[in-house]
């Protein structure tokens, strides 16, 4: 059984064994995730994306020990930590590699670290991730970060549930990454260059810069248009984001500081554009499409005969009925039951 | 209209018509495979993957190019290539890079090359991909290329539907992408070590072959539980397949015989052990299941009532309830109609 009222007092004992049942996706996890759900909403939500070899972990663990640690004299924020790690489509084990934290952050019972795996199912990801950011969410963290590696359309789909989105680069990591590069930056709220005490930070630098410029006027038109379909108050001065592309140092701290000041400059912009709540509205509206599809076949496996099925699926394969009007045939079956 | 007996007689213009319909994902480009599935079956599917800079849209020229000039004497092969690009979430157009295909193939009527955009849905990568895959078998191409970025849910997804699936690797990518090889090199029947005359090809090839030994004992357990529920003839005496790892230089076609002899030997085994009948149960499985959760969707879109769709959503958004308990209310709603 899961203790909920210790881990909404913040007891991380009780709070482990919960992520552990939401990961396992057992039914004890799921009706912990009902009854919580009341006391989310609150978290920031910060999504770190990048390449391997770009540094991001040591990234992530600069920003939590910054929010730990504020400069500018603010209470220390709580830090959830989730890593999402490229896992075996197979064996379902994560390969979670040798993740070394910062000695600063261990034993600070304000950081919580979690190694998440991916699961083999298609959209599987994105939708445990955002189950286990309601869990943080609810036991009371302050601030979420969600670190993925880049490039996939799963790890899209988990920069979109993010409030404010950054995408680590690194020198030197080869030019002909340009193309994954630009599908990757147009979720880019803040760009990062990291290891820029590297050759080719400038480069890489400008680089970005170009691109954020041929970028943009599409980008611009499009939020114009999503806030114009989705905001009640809507006025002709719209308050507009530039990408900022920063340059860091995770392993000295270099650059931290201004890095920082661009998420608290984010986080003012979305509240007083109005994108937050837009935001909010579209991960809503994704998680209770993913979760009504989910159900609606679950509720079909289980009233669907086995036999029926079987032969249907025969004639797919010996390619004798299309898959359209194999799904067809299914759900006149089970409509007319 | 798409003319599908042109399609079917080999017209390449009408072929190219019907896989933009495809790509759109429109009620004609649906119709047309619906027809077209009678017609499919025929193809062997090739899944290329593998990170930017590995060279491996040279490697897939330069397998369609000895597929079409075998060394072996055998008949030519006609080879359609569908290249997955990566491409912006918000845009939705593809950024395709500079594809520089092999002089030697272009004005080939045996050779047909598309290069697809990835769409920003969940899912709707690997199901566009499906239908290209299926446009291509009816059309009569003999080999299918499907070559992806590597890395991400979705690459593995489709990796999944090929019937042989490469993996490529090239020196000095760094280190620190391990992690990721390890995900991605399970799906691999083949490894490439491709740019093998760079220096460092023989650490990587090594450091694959360590991999795969630590891998291996794992997977085989898999395919032998796989088997024994899958296949009717169930014999004690299993068929294995033991990934090798190749060196090939694609600019210049240095290892290319020895792939390709390797590509055959897979597809042999592939038949023998029965493996391939059960990779094409679980594609079939896969597409139907996809497309009974999208379906189910678009009814519940129809007969839903916009105004309580809304009331639901906004107590969601307010966390008053829960999405589990929303999709509840919503499939009571809808199931009492």
């Amino acid at each position: 059984m899961i203790d909920l009222d210790a881990v909404l007092q913040g007891n991380r004992l009780a709070f482990s064994r919960m992520l552990t049942q939401i990961e396992n996706d057992t039914e004890e996890g799921e009706q912990a995730l009902i009854e919580l759900y009341p006391h989310t909403g609150k978290a920031i939500l910060i999504g770190v994306t990048g390449a391997p070899g770009t540094g991001k972990s040591s990234l992530v663990n600069q920003i939590a020990f910054h929010y730990r640690n504020p400069e500018d004299g603010s209470t220390p924020k709580t830090v959830g930590i989730i890593a999402v790690d490229p896992s075996s489509p197979f064996s379902g084990g994560a390969i979670l590699g040798d993740r070394i934290r910062m000695k600063s952050l261990s034993g600070d019972p304000g950081v919580y670290i979690r190694s998440m795996a991916s699961r083999g199912s298609l959209g599987g990801l994105a939708n445990m991730t955002i189950g286990m950011v309601h869990a943080f969410d609810a036991a009371g963290f302050d601030v979420i970060l969600v670190e993925t590696v880049g490039a996939g359309q799963a790890e899209v789909d988990i920069a979109r549930l993010a409030h404010t989105t950054l995408v680590v680069e690194a020198p030197g990591l080869g030019d002909d990454i340009q193309a994954i590069k630009a599908g990757i930056m147009e979720i880019a709220d803040i760009l990062v260059v990291n290891k820029a005490d590297r050759p080719g930070a400038e480069h890489t630098e400008r680089a970005l810069k170009n691109m954020l410029q041929l970028a943009h006027p599409q980008l611009r038109r499009k939020f114009i248009n999503n806030h114009n379909d989705n905001l009640e108050n809507n006025s002709d001065e719209i308050n507009l984001w530039e990408t900022p592309v920063m340059k860091t140092v995770a392993t000295t701290g270099e650059g931290l500081p201004e890095l920082m000041h661009q998420l608290r400059k984010h986080r003012d912009y979305l509240n007083e554009s109005g994108e937050l709540r837009y935001k909010l509205r579209n991960q809503i509206s994704f998680e209770l499409k993913h979760k009504l599809k989910n159900e609606m076949l679950n509720r079909f496996n289980k009233k669907i005969d086995g036999q029926f099925y079987k032969e249907i699926f025969d004639q797919v394969l010996s390619r004798k009925l299309s898959p359209q009007k194999a799904v067809k045939v299914f759900l006149e079956k089970e409509g007319g039951e």
